[in-house]
């Protein structure tokens, strides 16, 4: 009997009714004959309100208590999902994230997971129990409750799977699957079937939003097969895995995109050996996420630098650099904000020297000028200005037919 | 620097403003140079809400799933307590019932408190951390989540006061402490300086209401110093302790009454050595809470036997008294319902033979008829019609000279 393991997000366990569903789902598992293992996140809102309690009382509340308060969100999906399996005749047992063996790091509110004892999540899967988790939660050895930050179940999710060696590990989510493009801007995006790990972290990171990166790169690491589907929806979904034999065809697997980017400018620094550490160093240190980065020279021993950020963190970007002028001895910064950033992603790229040059192409046809351009070897991105990125992305998702009716093309035509 | 612990009930922590209120009491004690233990319950009806939950799931949740989904209760208020003295400037550290070192019986939904480890919160109190622990629940050895029943986080405070040897336990609720009677019932109704541990278990017992009797017996067995007070009002309590000097030219000491009882009369039994613990045996077995028994010869190997149940319990009794017949060999089962229980409490009643007589005396004068009776060292209890609980509670306040007034005329007196 394999073992399996599952994820239900907060819009899937939102209310009783779902929280039904998705015991029917865990039930079909079972009667399949396998040994289910189902992570299950706070129900919808109610980590909100946990959190406008805390506010109520304080505007700087303790990481600790924080960990203590939302940590309980988790526990009363996991044991109503329990009830729901028993109303369904399915024997069901419930642990928070402690009793599961879920070891971290010492840290609150953004813990990483250090170990799992699966000792305990074993014992009940060989007397046939559906086994129901905490996500989002561990325990340090020193016994203190630990979150794992933003998208914690889906890590939870995967770790257990990679500990309990599990066939797959399939993520429960509100859409049907991984997508081309965000369905919402690119009307004619598709599902893909399948996708590989280095691409969906690259599109996880680039803000495609369904999968957490942190996730991804666990199950990369410990070559977890994840699948992304929908709790409402009976569809295949996504599967996320080393291997992907199918649409490899495609240079272009899909498009990400986020706006709100600034990118800033220092102007006239001197070429030292350490100018690129002096200037990026306390950056990393206030926590600034530095996204692309060009450097320039501009004379003999001066240079230009220019990254980008996201616009809410510019106020202390400047402040830092500002205190640091004088060591840096740069003579100028400039910043543009309302820029966005498009980005093209998939492995085929390797072998297709002609993909970054489609993609100004079909930039160019629209007239839209770009800013900042940074490749890698599965990934281009470009930084154009905000309000012209709509219209990018939906030239990109043309030119690198990735619209459901060209993939149908190719599927008669192949 | 002596330990003292607090306990805020539900209704002390209902709300956020409240929960401040309840922290303004746990920074005044440090203030004054204690080492603060706070005992915390959920807030107000958020145990309500998550058994609303469960019940939109099923009629029968298991009890270990309760325990994970209800414990998460205190886990909220205590973490919201440690934010709100933080923000008055107190350090403080929140602990769930197993992180406090609180191991119970391997029971759901009704635990029994075996041990306590104190290190951790010791440790705390060292640190001169407030500490603030989840009432109502604890772990038993295999690391499952237990709650305590009802009136749990009483005995949690209770028994951290044991166990740490506090100086006192404080018990914060919405009344100002213990009164000679319910004052909804008797206008006249007087609040006690004093009370002994008996005295307490009698009145708690016969559903007073203040205090779990299970806090209160273990607060006699291991000698912790009780304090009744109000979360609300700044007013002095009413103290539960072994010696009671004050107000001890009172007979009585306070009235305790419940309705919904049921008499039931079995009638002709054979008066074999073994008939009484043949019919009580499978009623305890069941769970049947049976109070009042009166036994009566009838004849010379015959008896009746009466006693007295909760009307809600009446037809299990009967049911199972119906299968026992043929064992039993009685010939017939009477009962009768709408009865009430009413009680004299006080442990000066040992030295005063009168006190029975003067109850039946105040009753008759009123006439109400007296269906059951039955007496201990400190207690006289009758049963009585339900439509004349009332009037039989105010004839015997009165008599027992229980009244404010009373009061302030025997204490000029005195």
């Amino acid at each position: 009997m394999a073992t399996i393991v599952q994820k239900f997000g907060g819009t899937s366990v939102g209310d009783v009714t779902k929280i039904k569903r998705a015991a029917e789902k865990v039930k079909k598992a079972m009667e399949e004959g396998h040994k289910v293992v189902t992570v299950v996140s706070a129900m919808g809102k109610s980590t909100d309100s946990l959190v406008e309690l805390a506010q109520d009382i304080t505007n700087s509340p303790v990481k600790r208590e924080m960990d203590m308060l939302l940590s309980t969100g988790e526990q009363v999906t996991m044991s109503l999902m329990v009830m729901a399996l028993k109303e369904m005749g399915i024997d069901a047992v419930s642990l928070t994230g402690w009793q599961a063996g879920i070891k971290t790091e010492p840290i609150h509110q953004n813990a990483r997971i250090t170990s799992i004892n699966t000792e305990r999540v074993e014992s009940y899967l060989n007397d046939n129990k559906a086994v129901i988790v905490a996500g989002f939660q561990g325990m340090t050895d020193d016994g203190e409750i630990t979150t794992l930050g933003r998208g914690g179940s889906d890590t939870t999710a995967v770790a257990l799977a990679a500990a309990l060696k599990a066939e797959s590990c399939t993520i429960y989510t509100d859409v049907t699957g991984v997508y081309t493009c965000d369905p919402r801007v690119a009307k004619d995006a598709r599902q893909l079937q399948s996708i590989s790990y280095d691409e969906m972290l690259e599109l996880a990171n680039l803000g495609a939003g369904v999968l957490h990166p942190r996730a991804v790169e666990f199950a990369k690491n410990y070559d977890v097969k994840l699948v992304v589907r929908s709790s409402m929806v009976d569809k295949e979904g996504t599967i996320v895995e080393e291997e992907v034999s199918m649409e490899q065809n495609l240079a272009v697997r899909g498009l990400a995109f986020e706006g709100a980017v600034t990118k800033i400018t220092i102007d006239h620094l001197p070429n030292h050996y350490n100018t690129m550490s002096s200037v990026f160093t306390p950056l990393a240190e206030a926590g600034i996420d530095v996204d692309i980065i060009i450097q320039q020279m501009t004379g003999k021993n001066e240079m230009n630098i220019s990254f980008s950020i996201l616009t809410h963190e510019l106020p202390e970007a400047l402040n830092i650099l500002e205190k640091n002028k004088k060591t840096l001895g740069y003579q100028d910064i400039r910043h543009e904000g309302e820029l966005a950033k498009v980005s093209i992603v998939g492995s085929g790229m390797v072998s297709n020297p002609g993909v970054a040059a489609t993609m100004f192409n079909a930039l160019s046809e629209q007239e839209i000028g770009i800013k900042m351009v940074s490749t890698s070897e599965i990934k281009v991105s470009v930084v154009i200005q905000e309000e012209q990125m709509v219209k990018a992305v939906e030239a990109l998702h043309t030119a690198f037919e990735l619209d459901e009716r060209k993939e149908a093309k190719a599927a008669v035509s192949s």
